[in-house]
């Protein structure tokens, strides 16, 4: 537990960290081994907010999720491993209503307020007789003990779960806000992100509660990539079930900046989780770009040097070699003066004026990129707009996992 | 030798293979051991056309032969391997001028009529007393034998020479198009190339060069990429001297269709040959893209596909993922329906109407995937735009080159 600046406490839960949410997670055979179902459930009903991939091939269960927003409420939310159910066509629609279905009949709740989510392999159908007995079993397993388990079961390529929670003082009492998430490969989320399912006994209106989860998403999740590979079934469901019982909080209330910074809080602390558990990932880099003509050219600069394979695999290298990030904010559309450009690697300067910085050697600079983790700044002194980026090397086990794990 | 449908005739070898060229490669010791300094020679002077990158950060040598393009002849090229001369700021100007100084003057030519081209680490100066050596070692020993030569010492991690050449009949006599191009990484040129030197012994005027230099590079190496990033020292630059004795030739001549055949043919052949060399590259893949709503459309989806992480390394595995190849169209921008889409493997259907072919086995697919080329052919069914694109997929030693090389 740490306190913040805000006086929210950060705390280690997921899903069930705040009051009336529990969960399960087990290994209903979808997968061979590892667990692969789990289900959260919200008591009371919850009023939810989602956000999903803006690729245009979607999965069966991102289409009934965007349907049942529409609702505005949620029981609970089943999610399986193993299989994205995407490519599948009307048999995958019916699929993921049947997921609904049993779920809903197993916890005795409506069928239109439980959302399903799927993540895995494209192109492939549900196994449904294993599916509907995991979803029984799961069902008859809920506990407020359960987040870590479900934690578990929703990851693909992940080496460890993502969880994150806070605890804040809003509405005149005290709530609890928490979350997790799945990553590892096909991340660039550009409008929306992996999997992820954020939970608080906060009460908050539905609008001011879809409008928070839109901002915050757009700067956690959506400043993260992996490998600038986009997933078709990136999404990220937010639920709030007032079991705190306090004031109805929305986006004019007094109180609603603690709330949307609890949000924030959770979900970089989730989105920072998938970059470092990234396939083969061993350094977390933040790409910032300061003095750019424009938030677009800003954006186009920050992305062209995370994505690029070049940068990428010479972080794996340990090699300060900035004249690759240099060479794709060059072809990244960004328009600046090369020979206005300062480069540095956390404080250490490498470049000054598009040229190798006075003094500076390449053996200094290659102690910064020993660094787990460490800051490329980028300043184009072409105007004002800055951006922030946080992204992985690539390495050999990059390629290992995804040339030997079918998606 | 083969002959092809047009009447011309393909030759083994580059630069020197038309007449009036020739060309010397060695070591100056700019690199520890392999050669690292080309000259190639023109006489008499040839007419001079050039493709550059387009890349906001040009290097020096990049720059100068903008300038001296406009002259409209050459007649000769220096060319350095082991440092690119870019981010040199005004040093690296006055450097690439000297160059060119030295060589004209070892040469007993016009100092305006030298081109420099350099290409290897972004962001260290050249060092010029062994450089300034190795011009005067090379420029005497400039031979029509020297082709071979000249296109090891422009390599930088190549693991081979890139040549070829044609012999047509044009203009009432017979004629020779030769070339030699350097790849391997840092390769998606979009509006320009690698390094690339492109001879002829045809007579040809000035604009109609340079136009057809251009509309060739668009069809040639503006479709190949091995990792998306785009150098910034890409250079074409084609030579025609008329050393063959036959009528000018230009954009309205009868034969200008075999000479521009001529030119595309040995561009094409190069392009391919970057591609086959590319960094780590074990499979030689065409992507094809059919049936997109335009142009644009078919060029987003081509790129997005050629240049996943995921699908690359897929291919390594040998893998059929026709998941990821849908995915990636997916988030490229390019409208269509998912539920449309076509997907092929070389001759096998992989998917059909968006989902899984039926009746295919991944089995049987796979077989395809472990041929050193096939093509992915997709079709989005959604107009009759089209467009194909030559990559390779990415494997361990793409890693491991980059993370322990400096570009």
């Amino acid at each position: 537990m740490s306190s913040n600046t805000s006086g929210m406490v950060d705390l280690e839960g997921g899903v069930t960290a705040a009051k009336g949410y529990s969960a399960a997670g087990i290994h209903a055979g979808i997968k061979k081994s590892s667990k692969d179902l789990a289900i959260v459930v919200s008591n009371p009903p919850a009023a939810v907010a989602g956000v999903f991939t803006t690729n245009r091939v979607q999965g069966a269960t991102v289409k009934l999720c965007r349907e049942r927003l529409r609702g505005g409420k949620a029981s609970a939310i089943v999610i399986n491993s193993g299989c994205a159910n995407a490519c599948t066509g009307a048999r995958g629609i019916a699929d993921a209503g049947r997921m609904a279905a049993v779920t809903a009949s197993a916890l005795k709740t409506a069928e239109s307020t439980v959302f399903v989510c799927s993540t895995g392999t494209i192109g492939i159908f549900l196994p449904m007789d294993v599916i509907e007995k995991g979803i029984a079993k799961a069902a008859g397993l809920v506990s407020a003990q359960g987040g870590d388990d479900a934690s578990e079961a929703i990851m693909t390529t992940d080496t460890g779960p993502k969880r994150a929670a806070v605890e804040f003082t809003a509405g005149g009492v005290k709530s609890r806000l928490g979350g997790m998430a799945k990553g590892a490969g096909m991340i660039e989320p550009k409008m929306a992100t992996m999997l992820s399912f954020i939970t608080t006994d906060a009460a908050v209106d539905g609008a001011s509660l879809q409008n928070a989860l839109a901002r915050v998403v757009n700067r956690t999740f959506n400043r993260i990539s992996v490998d600038g590979d986009q997933s078709c079934n990136d999404t990220v469901l937010l639920l709030a079930n007032g079991a705190a019982a306090g004031a109805v909080l929305g986006e004019k209330h007094p109180d609603w900046p603690v709330f949307e910074a609890a949000l924030e809080n959770v979900a970089m602390r989730l989105a920072h989780k998938i970059v470092i558990d990234g396939e083969g990932a061993t350094k977390f880099v933040t790409v910032q770009i300061r003095g750019a003509a424009s938030d677009s050219d800003a954006e186009k600069a920050a992305r062209a040097i995370a994505n690029s394979l070049l940068v990428k695999t010479s972080w794996f290298g340990q090699d300060p070699n900035w004249g690759r990030v240099i060479d794709a904010a060059g072809y990244s559309g960004a328009i600046f003066d090369p020979d206005r450009v300062d480069i540095s690697y956390d404080e250490l300067a490498a470049v000054r004026g598009g040229m190798a910085a006075p003094g500076m050697t390449k053996g200094a600079l290659a102690e910064v990129l020993k660094r787990k983790r460490f800051t490329v700044d980028v300043n184009l002194n072409a105007g004002a707009a800055e951006t922030r980026l946080f992204t992985c090397d690539c390495s050999h086990e990059y390629v290992s996992i995804n040339s030997e794990y079918t998606t």
